[in-house]
């Protein structure tokens, strides 16, 4: 094959599923992974990066498959004591988990950067992959919704599970990227928007000063988060209905990204009325070698469309 | 019994053991308990009170009694992950006693004083008798040591086993006690000096703007930590040694205290030798009933001898 260089730009849950993929079929230092931070927040004092800990724990093979967040068997002491004290309960604090929130808090307050951090734990934790966090410097998602609130993603996606319709996403903070993310995205001969949530785990990437330019000069697929109409996981396909006023389809997920996309691929059935070569297969993905699976098809599908 | 409002002063596991016992034979309300803060620190960004903690947890009955610090049936998957991604391990960071930390963490940085997080948090456990820190502002305790250097606290007790022979002991930080603590003591009918380390664990308290003058206005009674010359728990013999260059015995705490103990509670044949009032009994404590048997005649004692 000969894309060597491989940048993936992720969200948590759903992105990880295609980077398990392609970490499997790709060799170490063929494969960048750019994770969205703009869900990151502080809880108890805590430095949270879900999408970051997400990939690293899937990668690292030690992710809960069954919940698709946090560790694999994890315990919840900490959790119980904090409510008991009269603690927030409504994020699930696992055990083990706070021992990475808790590293991250420290170094952060002694001035290391994210990139760093996640660089060292992802080592610490055997992943064999770079991740990098999409910035240094925090950025944060703010849901509009039609009710007229405004909320922080994490209230509304754990506390309010994501219910209340969604009016506009923005963001807040920083826009800017690291010299680490930049330089993966120019080396890259391909990147690949992993079948994550657009509005808030993508586009917190995209919209990040000069990585859309960088990605648009690059061969870029994508793979559809919606399969037959619907979000394989998460507030997807109702964000689609309530922000967009579109109908869940790989073409609305096309049409999202406006022009960056050269190819996609979509669930089999999916492919009917796309501008773009869209390559059909079975994308809910199921066990590693599943995703692997899928992720060779990817790669092989971009390299002949692409090239 | 005419003593109806006792103040305890207290460090840790030492003082915990007698703690216990009069909150066994005193009421709600006849009972205060002022915890030194000196060896407070913090730890990975996180506020540790170790003997505000112990004295919570033993009172609240959910005390490791084996190990004499933190809590019974403790799990340590935190620390696990900590250490695995490079972090300390010398400080024992227990699941549930972290949800402890991380709450009065979260409100000491919102700017709860930390009388009210204690009172909270001995609320929350069900801790019937008022436990008071001695102060809401951090104070240190500093080792200086004979061979040069100086330690804080924990780092010598934990990260050294308190081994290294100390020359002299300081503090550092805040000489404000609470409001709370001042009127305690002056409503006092007794002051109970715990069996407590006197260097680290009582003069930190003592040692607070107007404490000790208000205490040397009350009954005072205490109860040596030595037991036929040995420490019954920590370094506080070779202290003595140490610091003072005097043998370990109970006459060496009742010379320390300079005149503030108007009677002394010792090990049977501690006695000898003494110049004030001394009850003789087998100090060295045992289970709930035991600790409460030995309140219970150290309240007599000095019902009798102090009226």
């Amino acid at each position: 094959m000969s894309t060597r260089r491989v940048v993936a730009l992720a969200g948590g849950i759903g992105g990880a599923r295609l980077v398990e993929g392609l970490a499997a079929v790709l060799a170490d230092d063929e494969l960048t992974i750019v994770v969205n931070t703009a869900d990151d927040f502080e809880h108890l004092g805590l430095f949270v990066s879900p999408d970051v800990d997400t990939i690293t724990y899937t990668l690292a093979g030690i992710a809960d498959r069954q919940r698709g967040w946090g560790l694999e068997g994890e315990t919840f002491r900490t959790l119980a004591s904090v409510t008991a004290l009269g603690g927030p309960s409504w994020f699930q604090l696992g055990d083990a988990d706070l021992g990475t929130h808790l590293m991250r808090t420290a170094r952060r307050h002694r001035g290391d950067r994210l990139t760093t951090i996640t660089l060292d734990h992802a080592k610490a934790f055997g992943v064999r992959h770079r991740i990098l966090p999409m910035s240094d410097s925090p950025r944060a998602t703010k849901l509009e919704l039609h009710d007229g609130r405004e909320l922080d993603f994490q209230p509304w996606l754990v506390g309010e599970r994501g219910q209340p319709p969604v009016r506009a996403v923005r963001f807040e903070g920083t826009r800017l990227s690291t010299p680490e993310v930049r330089d993966a995205i120019d080396a890259a001969d391909l990147v690949v928007i992993a079948p994550s949530n657009p509005y808030v785990s993508i586009d917190p990437i995209l919209t990040l000063d000069g990585i859309r330019e960088r990605v648009d000069r690059k061969p870029t697929i994508g793979m559809s988060p919606i399969v037959s109409g619907r979000a394989v996981k998460g507030p997807l396909a109702s964000m689609l209905r309530d922000v967009a006023g579109v109908v869940p389809s790989a073409r609305a997920i096309v049409d999202h990204y406006a022009g960056l996309l050269d190819a996609i691929v979509v669930e089999t059935g999916d492919e009917i009325g796309l501008t773009i070569p869209a390559h059909a297969t079975r994308t809910v993905m199921g066990d590693r070698d599943d995703r692997a699976r899928l992720a060779h098809e990817l790669l092989r599908f971009a390299e002949v469309t692409l090239r």
